[in-house]
């Protein structure tokens, strides 16, 4: 929550908390989009909220150093509010984001067919059951110091978290735009990785997101365990797609992801 | 190509071709986002083509209105180019799009397994075979009047035109650039009827596409015949999520396609 306590500087600009310098060297994707679809959110009225954004990674995000979002108002339309946010830090755009916004409306409730749920991870398990070994170091540090808690569904060392059962650790209140925020965040987690094509899981190479969306289905709370499932689209002239999906654990689809990854050789 | 023959303004904004007010009342969106894509194509050097676009529909586009695109150069990077296109229609934003331009490197060449790919069209049939009954009228218009032949792969009457083989009727040459473009043409094409819900694509009920992404993952040739496939992933809330893909004909994944359509009840 701290991440998305933005401070108001007027005219539709915040800035917004980063990590310091002692962390990672790189700002976390998905606290960046989190971030600027929170600023989104608080220009439009609450009971719109946010059911889609697309966004693309431009430069790398850099701890220590002030982060500025500036939202331009695109549309306040009669049923669809649309917004459109750019990530400054020192004057330059590191991340874009359009967001749309729609409040409740009747409709058909159907989904593609869910996958097998595994069952729910008991309360016994604790992070440490991602596996000691490989790539995994990388991921159990960010998740250690995210506020998600993580329990991959097969068990044991693994270079790849998905699929897995993810929740917030803490409840954040039922604001959905807040929730979408902190789907927002976790979205972003691991899905580099697992755009990779199988036989290339186990490479340490240079990876980073290219862009990022997400479609909000169905009414949730990040802070019960949802399925966060990641498959690889293509992999072709070092680029990857990846289509991720969330799932409630009685199998409502929540939300859908796509993430094209840079992969070089 | 007339379409995306755009006349250059200056300080990257330029004027889009639009049709006359005696066709549909809309303008079709495939056709605005590959002109945004080609405003944006403007701005960057040819050897890196554009790999992806994210764009919102913010407001109906109205035909015989003269058409803006204002191109914003966000970054141009060593290895990627960022572009913003706002496309304006008196003064108003009736579409917006952010797109990716990336040179060709190598790496791996993996897909996702290839649909069973159906026997190509034969030289014999024609548009006709589309099938003369229900909303495929609106559709078979829409494809009259473009630059595309459409194959459905379910012969007779059918509410919704995919799967189907596409192809450009004209050749235009090798320029990725172009090529993106057309295919960013074709990518909207029928789309939204086949977000529906199975049960629910037989009705005549307001529609529109709310988003479009694209992701151009291999070089390809809209004159060569491509299998276009698109299936629902979600419907709820009068907002439903279709993801589409472009095949070759030798199965090759050349395009993902996302796009999450208003359907009211």
């Amino acid at each position: 929550l701290a991440l998305l306590d933005l401070e108001d500087a007027g005219g539709d600009r915040f800035w917004a908390p980063t990590p310091g310098g002692d962390g990672p060297p790189r700002l976390f994707g998905g606290g960046v989009a989190a971030q600027a679809l929170a600023a989104a959110c608080r220009t439009v009225p609450e009971e719109r909220p946010p059911h889609s954004l697309h966004g693309y990674f431009i430069r790398p995000g850099r701890p220590g150093v002030p982060l500025e979002l500036v939202v331009e108002r695109t549309r306040d339309g009669r049923s669809f509010t649309t917004r459109h946010v750019t990530a400054i830090q020192d004057s330059k755009a590191i991340f874009n984001l359009t967001a749309s916004f729609h409040g409740a409306e009747p409709g058909t409730d159907w989904q593609e067919a869910v996958p097998e749920l595994p069952p729910l991870p008991g309360d016994e398990e604790d992070r440490a059951a991602i596996g000691p070994a490989g790539l995994m170091e990388i991921f159990r540090a960010v998740w250690r110091s995210s506020p998600f808690e993580l329990r991959p569904v097969r068990p044991g060392p693994s270079l790849v978290p998905h699929p897995c059962w993810v929740r917030l650790a803490e409840p954040i209140g039922p604001d959905p735009a807040l929730q979408a925020c902190a789907l927002t965040f976790v979205s972003d987690m691991g899905v580099v990785v697992s755009a990779r094509a199988p036989q290339d899981r186990g490479r340490r190479a240079p990876m980073a997101s290219i862009d990022h969306a997400v479609w909000f289905h169905r009414p949730f709370d990040v802070a019960e365990w949802h399925l966060f499932s990641v498959d690889p689209v293509s992999n072709y002239g070092a680029r990857g797609l990846a289509r991720a999906s969330l799932h409630s654990s009685d199998g409502r689809l929540v939300a859908s992801i796509a993430q094209e990854v840079l992969m070089r050789p």
